[in-house]
């Protein structure tokens, strides 16, 4: 084959992830390479470290971006803090909960799961009563924001309960993080994750984390070797400690990080509380219009993620057809369903940059000519 | 702190990686974002596998670029194909090496080292001895460009032995890969791995691997499951299959994955033996203005990386001084010493695009004048 230089479209993101990346995160990403362990790019890793801090409202030490995609940040906190000997429970509720479940496997620790219905927000007394029949459990993880399903928990609820039987938690904010409210020192998450690629609206490749200090000390008193060497944190934390020299533990992915700056510069300059509001605003438009058009949210009002539309696709209608029109017609990218809901639903993604007037609009515009033409 | 936008200054990268990264790569990493699962980008992402087997000279079907640094490529390796009952050798000589054991640790396999000299090639006749001596051995580890001490190993000759033994091989081809003479397929490797951001000039993050046929068997074939999910090849392979429908397993880096385009092909269009060739030149006239500076190799001649020049700090000079002289004064980037080498030797890089008169240059005189001053 014949290859020459890949120029992509200029599409509108609205499917689950990856979404639009402004230009001003992409021109950061292409300013010039410097070394990983060069000190004005560790001056640089600092300012990230504190704006990873405001972004998701804590002042855990441990809070970093992970050279690696979210899929990757999910494994950290689980190899790093849980042991074959611990009992974890896990609420499954999508595709990411049943992912947790399979992290929990492979470490071959206690499994005990919450089953919850998908498209629903996880039960919170459905997690009170498995913790009263298993005081043994030492874990308690959930996704606060369900990419599978557009559905979004109680994170401040599920967590009270989990430390109301001395459980920490793990919470997956791959989706939530700058799109719904989050706070992870008041409402005690005590390992948490997110994706670079969702709300924060940058490239996607980084995971940002964070642990809190009964977290690190879990961590620190391990005494089996956490199984994998590049997620082994105890590695990663002299990295990113900020004290003295930094101790090499693999090569940063400096170009993606200058992104991440960008665009945690941007949610900081923004505010936090408006970044929220933005999206629950830009969601009522949207959810607004789809409803005109006749399409069926999945997911009840108040369990909704406003980031994360997702709608049952009428019948006779034909999904990949649907989605190809709206590419090639419009250059607009909607999410296909996932797991249970593959060839039923559709999700529509508001995210970070993403959320914004002129996507509502293109979206509704071009969705009902979509749909009138199938 | 107040944060405002990182501004980075436009460095010369000659230490051991990240290199010097072209504007043409930075344009390319800079396009914008396009879905994961886009049919352009799964396009592109064939062409990407298509220009790895080039770059590998390998027709391995089961070649891609790991969303991940060099670290997770060389554990990917790892933990797909050895089980705790297996015994590996590996051979050490230098910081990779060492890394390449805490792997096998890691997984609780039986251990053989063959234990090799800082600033030298792995002896040859010493993994002929150590394999004579374990027939239980099934798999032989190296480091084919040692990057913590610019030794290079014969891979030929190692995989040949290896062969012997009926052992399979795993390569670190971090620093080797695009910077000197590299054929998979001939010279019968099972698993490589290499980085992104050395003699391929990409921004840093990711790692691109190939596994022979026999290596995809031993993983097809195993009962236990891969401790990683996220580095689980076999889920991976159903994403880049090409075969059909995509399964999703995460949001591949979908920028950094232009810029790997746009590196390889570039790498294409010079041609691989060009390349090791101007990798050659460029050290030869590094080399010998460096020891006209009165500056002694770590590494004998003929075990020389060209791309990585190691060579000993003088006595009575300060090695930070220098290095931030350089840094500060020239823009200019050497690495210092790694492990063993730590404060006492410099690592001079001429990877990929840095490979070139003017850096050659540069790095001579402002070496010249930071030795005068210091």
């Amino acid at each position: 084959m014949t290859i020459t230089s890949f120029i992509p479209p200029q599409r509108t993101l609205m499917g689950p992830g990856p979404s639009d990346v402004s230009a001003r995160v992409l021109s950061a990403l292409a300013r010039p390479t410097i070394g990983h362990l060069d000190p004005l790019f560790v001056g640089m890793m600092d300012e990230v470290k504190s704006l990873l801090q405001y972004a998701f409202q804590t002042k855990n030490e441990f809070t970093i971006a992970l050279s690696a995609p979210g899929s990757a940040g999910m494994e950290a906190c689980f190899v790093n803090l849980i042991t074959p000997e611990d009992t974890v429970v896990v609420c499954k509720n999508g595709v990411f909960g049943a992912r947790m479940i399979e992290n929990v496997n492979r470490i071959g620790a206690k499994l005990v799961v919450v089953e919850g219905k998908w498209g629903r927000a996880v039960d919170p007394q459905a997690l009170e009563q498995t913790l009263s029949k298993h005081p043994e459990a030492k874990f308690v993880a959930f996704v606060h924001a369900e990419t599978s399903t557009g559905a979004l928990s109680d994170a401040k609820l599920l967590c009270e309960i989990a430390q109301r039987f001395q459980c920490l938690t793990i919470v997956d904010a791959v989706t939530s993080l700058g799109g719904v409210e989050l706070r992870v020192d008041e409402w005690g998450i005590d390992a948490i994750y997110s994706g670079s690629q969702k709300c924060l609206s940058c490239v996607p490749g980084i995971s940002p984390i964070s642990f809190s200090d009964k977290a690190v000390e879990v961590i620190k008193n391990r005494t089996r070797p956490v199984p994998s060497w590049f997620l082994d944190q105890s590695l990663v934390m002299a990295y990113w400690s900020g004290e003295g020299k930094r101790a090499y533990h693999h090569t940063a992915p400096v170009n993606s990080l200058y992104a991440l700056h960008e665009s945690l510069l941007m949610l900081k300059n923004e505010g936090l509380e408006n970044s929220w509001q933005r999206h629950q605003l830009q969601h009522q438009a949207l959810a607004k219009g789809l409803v005109e058009l006749g399409l069926e949210f999945v997911v009840p009002t108040d369990e909704r993620l406003p980031q994360l539309n997702t709608v049952y696709i009428p019948k006779g209608i034909d999904d990949a057809k649907v989605r190809s029109y709206l590419l090639n017609h419009y250059n607009l990218e909607i999410g296909a369903g996932l797991g249970e809901f593959a060839g039923k639903a559709w999700r529509i993604g508001l995210m970070g940059f993403g959320a914004k007037n002129e996507n509502v609009a293109l979206c509704l515009a071009a969705l009902k000519d979509a749909l009138a033409k199938a």
